[in-house]
């Protein structure tokens, strides 16, 4: 058939450029013998994974062509890096995203040049790939980012190739469950193709090894119609694919309108690897681990090796390929769809390109009344939800909310009165707001909400993730790798921005007093950190109407990492929403009405950053106001904790004279923070008056017992921070040791009653503090 | 059957008493009607899943009896903590370990009172549970705990109940495989037992909600031998379990001797807070997800709750169960299981009472020869892996060695001349060092080599992980919660200490030149920084004489995590073995061979910590040595990262006085750091020298490049470390304007010299300094 030969040419001259860019600095055409100064000096790059990669690329061109089918591609062997770029070369996308390399055989010998090369590009599939949302770093998300890039694109394919190391993570093995969040009419659809190559970096793979029965048992487990293509003949293995490609195409249509149950998937078997070399230094390559970088690894210093990479690049045929020019020959280019249909160009992989920004309700129709500050308690979260309902309403096809089973908990469910739970499984009658088409997306799995919400947001929507604090870190290294790719991708040009990651951790540390010591985990603040200050943003809203303007600023910036930790308990109000737009804006400044400083040099001055320290502290001003009138206290609340960075750090940080003028260089700050107590120190270093800050945090200390008792176990109740000003404010020591001895006897006190009836004194549940 | 009466008593007992820690203050066994002062004013505890696990308990207990059976028991959910304290009490054993909750009405008062109370117990099976190795706090890891219990105890079974929320994370996704790397003659048994009751928190759950013929072929698809006992007829239910446990550990016996080719497991259907309240104010609750925490929320105000509440604990006939004195009766305790048959009083659940220490080798023998400090390279990693290798044959069924496929990688390759790596699938005649019986266990999933070496650990034995620097971030989440089991372990004097868990990252951010920015990531170090100091060691040695020093440190700890950063790349050699025992043991030290301070007060102190940076800050020194001779240049190097702490924040910190004689109090530190530089900063904030303190690391800057490459791009270098002690030594910056020239030429060079050859110059590939 023509069009396999065709299909077969374009494959040859993928594999052809891949192993130019492993090896290659010069000679792209082999038209002379290869030099040792045409090789490399150092090797770097993953041949095993590569052909796979490539056999699927050439002939999923042909279903795009023949069917006119919107699709984009995830490499999960992303480490394949060659062959992403080897398409998008062929197919022109990588010459118009970077024209200095050409379709010609100058670019191709820049192409070849750049690959792992200092000054040039990775040497995994990463943002620099037109084509590509998907970074090939970490493995076990590829499954999880095609669910996220087709939802709510119904007329989307997304292939996605699932490499069988990947299929070894937890991500990816959950990922397969993907499909019960996934509605006919309102998504696209998922194609995995799992490629058993047999093995990871030195080790074989589970599931190659597994009985044929008991994978198609396992993949018809996960809820899809198996396809096995294998084989290591080529002429035998394109006709199997293109046979197996129509069938699937056509099963995913019957899915579509409804006459089939399942998606299919394909699972291909080739050699590790294939069509390298079989046999190097007297060992087997091909089909085993040692293809799994460089096959030849020898190639400047020894001509046998040199002589048998010559060889192989010559057996793809290379003059058959490209002309005299370099240039792609006209049966391999009729291969490649069309514009944006090439997976290379698809906008959707640029999902900046089809961005729509959200309708944004105005979130000032939300706020709580604040009468006067601190006077009443509100629920932020639930306050929040309001809003989220109306975005959602407001976005029906642009906005999801993801979590794992914690709306409800979290106290967003005001949701539920615009959308369901996204369920395409069984639903009972008992069931309440479930449903095929819902903006909620609620799995027990962190790595699943993370990787489907990642999956959305580059290709171009809009989210928002909430979570349980503690459990976040369960994506961390998730977090790392999205927060690289943004990083990277400000520096490409062409990448447009795309939606922030917004998390919104509640159930926060000090309000899981009721799970316990397991649940308590401020720490993935200090991960966020780590980050490069251009693509982070943290926020700690110390009541509800902070929280609401916080969340809309948040939901129009792009290309952040927003993460915002804000309670579901009740807090008090603290902010009309006039003066908490401008507390926001600001990102800190002082209460002054809970301060007594009136305007001139304070003596002391009481830090806060995040709800319940915030709640603390001002009961502690309250404390101080009563019992030591004359002392003169500022009371300063942190939004966006990275003001506290010098500008050098941050672009959000502020200067040092407005530190100063807010801190003041000289006086002690006792400052309660929602972390760990180091993360402040951390940002504050270089400040002027860094050694007068105390700070109170999280220091590792809880059980399951009440929400009074957790916050005196790590010291920032009330009552240790009065004392803390009496220790640390010249003079008052002997002065107010009378005071110093009272708060401890109500620490003791209050201990005693929660140890006596199992719930806080009555007092301090019920915020009756004279504001 | 009499049996099953017998155990319906005692299942019907452990409700009871789960039901009574969820509510009751006081009036523990019903003697009066139910009154206000006898409900617990905050009602916080899981009921939805206790029955089942009480269910399960009851019914192994028969199994243990009848065949003699070793076995412990894993509770997924174990937010159902009421269930395994009412176990360990009707056993007794809970009484053995807490003596005043005596097994009599009076203890049965405390042990009501003291769940999820202040100053009582966690509401999650925790380590103070008599019994328990598995945290029920975040959900995932519990068949990697069941595996890593089970390997090298052949005659223990493992029953381990997976919620059906917990079976849609991850990692326990991925988990089920573990079977290919269990050994039928080395290893014990796992059952799982699948718990279907339908529901997470306010949502059903994937696998209760597919066809039951999609989830069989999920679970064969798995490996296993699926039986179903599904239901919600007591009567009926205690005749199926029982039947199905007698048919499963007949499986597991044919399974062990060879004629069974597969492990069994159950899946168990039984309704969500099974045999509790069906209908609370109109509303469905057995069966549904409102079962999930407390059914009855109102029950010290609502006279109505009330009723039903002592209604629902009437229910299970309490007064058949305990006697006058609140003693079990003769006919539960006769289910139960003797002395350490009992599963809450197992020794492989408190691993610390089995623990044998490792035979360790002397690690001197393994030392590199150092004639002379910096003048040749050695791999630390490969070297460790001879140690390792020893390790191993001296231990064979005491210690393993998990990895994510990257043992050979990391260079420990040493370690297959002693081992193979396991694997119980199919194996081909290319592969190599694969077997039944390996001690090293690689699979592409680091939450499983995670949870393997936890339950393993805690089980009494020795292990160590090694992985990439970047992607144990992946278990970031699943080292807090170990780190917080140890923290709590550390307070129950029952439980004995157990292994230390010790980590190896190689393949660290310096050396990831190749692989690229998404795996160069050194932040692990502060996730592990903000866990309690009694808990955490950090260890960066640099060179293969300390790394082998560190590593047998490691392993003779105990109740630790250790983690120790070492690269796979050569470094050079800096300390002959004695001096590397007395380096590592002091923790830190100058290096007098490369200071030029003279024991006298220095004009600047480079400091160093980790392999790259200090091979970096010693290079800087010859430079100064060589361009400024006069300069009093002290080389600090620091090992135990601990040591920079105050002796108040960490038990390895030293004092200040010990600082200031290191590190002087004011003159300049340039301190060159593995990891983000602000983790110094934060170390090190109260010092007095601290604001001479400039620390240079990793800033989130890297790509595909060279070694040499990465450094500059951070301004670890050499070069500029020389411009930065120009730059801060006073009345230096003029005097060395030419040579501050000269390093920023050098770097200017380099950068040019590695984009046009791909490599860094051969001068500093070929550690050619003057030492």
């Amino acid at each position: 058939m023509d069009a396999l030969a065709h299909i077969d040419a374009y494959w040859r001259a993928a594999n052809y450029l891949s192993v130019g860019q492993i090896y290659l600095l010069d000679n792209p055409l082999l038209e002379e013998p290869l030099r040792p100064e045409h090789i490399k000096p150092r090797l770097l790059g993953h041949w095993g994974t590569t052909p796979g990669l490539n056999f699927c690329f050439a002939h999923l061109n042909r279903i795009i062509r023949e069917r006119g089918q919107d699709m984009i591609y995830i490499a999960g062997p992303g480490h394949g890096g060659p062959a992403a770029v080897a398409h998008a070369w062929l197919e022109g996308s990588y010459t118009h995203r970077y024209p200095d390399v050409g379709q010609d055989a100058e670019g191709m010998r820049r192409l070849f040049r750049q690959f792992s090369f200092p000054g040039g590009i990775p040497s995994h599939v990463a943002p620099e790939v037109p084509g590509s949302i998907h970074e090939g770093g970490e493995l076990g998300y590829s499954l999880a980012h095609a669910y996220g890039a087709a939802f709510d694109n119904p007329g989307l394919a997304v292939a996605c190739v699932i490499g069988d190391g990947e299929a070894e993570t937890g991500p990816l093995a959950a990922g397969w469950h993907s499909n019960k969040f996934l509605d006919r009419g309102r998504d696209g659809a998922v194609l995995p193709i799992l490629h058993l190559n047999g093995y990871k970096i030195a080790n074989p793979t589970v599931l190659a090894r597994i009985p044929e029965e008991e994978l198609v048992k396992l993949i018809e487990g996960y809820g899809y119609r198996p396809h096995i293509v294998s084989g290591d003949d080529p002429a035998v293995m394109h006709g199997l694919m293109a046979e197996t490609l129509d069938t699937v195409f056509d099963e995913i249509a019957e899915f579509r309108d409804g006459r089939a149950e399942r998606l299919p998937m394909i699972v291909l078997r080739t050699p590790k690897g294939w069509t390298g070399p079989r046999e190097v230094d007297g060992l087997p390559v091909e089909g085993t681990w040692r293809a799994h970088q460089v096959p030849l690894s020898e190639v400047r210093q020894n001509a046998e090796h040199r002589a048998m990479l010559e060889e192989w690049m010559r057996s793809y045929r290379p003059e058959e390929l490209f002309d005299a020019q370099g240039r792609p020959v006209a049966e391999i280019l009729r291969t490649v769809p069309e514009g944006p249909r090439r997976m290379s160009a698809n906008p959707h992989a640029n999902g900046g390109e089809l961005l729509k920004p959200l309708v944004l309700p105005d979130f000032r129709d939300h706020a709580v009344e604040v009468k006067s500050p601190a006077a009443q308690p509100s629920e932020p979260t639930k306050v929040l939800g309001r809003l989220l309902r109306d975005v959602i309403a407001a976005n029906p096809e642009n906005f999801r909310l993801m979590g794992p089973d914690e709306t409800a908990s979290n106290r967003l469910s005001a949701v539920f009165e615009a959308t369901d739970r996204a369920w395409d499984a069984e639903i009972l009658p008992t069931d309440e707001n479930l449903g095929p088409g819902g903006r909620v997306m609620e799995v027990l799995s962190e790595h699943l909400c993370q990787g489907w919400l990642e999956g959305y947001l580059l290709t171009g929507r809009h989210g928002l993730f909430n979570c349980y604090e503690a459990f976040i870190h369960i994506v961390d290294a998730m977090f790392n790798q999205h927060a690289k790719w943004l990083e990277s991708s400000h520096k490409i040009t062409w990448r447009r921005p795309v939606a922030s990651l917004n998390y919104l951790l509640s159930s926060h540390v000090w309000r899981q007093d009721h799970n316990g010591f397991s649940h308590q985990d401020p720490g993935f603040i200090d991960v966020v950190m780590n980050k490069k200050a251009s693509v982070v943003r943290i926020y700690l809203p110390p009541d509800a109407n902070t929280l609401l303007s916080v969340a809309d600023h948040c939901l129009r910036s792009r290309d952040y990492v927003n993460l915002v930790v804000a309670g579901k308990q009740p807090v008090l109000d603290l902010f009309p929403m006039e003066e908490a737009i401008a507390h926001c804006t600001r990102g800190l400044g002082i209460l002054e009405w809970a301060s007594t400083d009136a305007g001139v040099e304070p003596d002391v001055v009481l830090a806060c950053a995040g709800d319940v320290p915030t709640l603390e502290t001002l009961a502690a001003a309250a404390l101080l106001r009563e019992h030591l009138p004359e002392l003169r206290v500022r009371v300063v609340n942190v939004v966006d904790l990275m003001r506290l960075q010098p500008p050098s750090e941050h672009p959000h940080g502020m200067s040092d004279a407005e530190f100063d003028t807010l801190f003041t260089a000289d006086r002690p700050i006792i400052f309660n923070f929602h972390g760990y107590p180091w993360s402040i120190h951390r940002l504050t270093y270089r400040r002027h008056g860094h050694h007068n800050i105390h700070v109170r945090g999280y220091k590792e200390e809880g059980t399951t017992t009440t929400p009074f008792d957790m916050v005196m176990l790590n010291d920032i109740d009330r009552f240790h921070l009065v004392m803390d000003v009496i220790d640390r404010v010249p003079g008052l020591a002997a002065r107010a040791a009378h005071l110093r001895q009272h708060m401890s006897d109500e620490r003791l006190r209050a201990r005693a009653h929660t140890r006596e009836y199992g719930e806080d004194p009555a007092e301090i549940r019920d915020w009756s503090w004279p504001y």
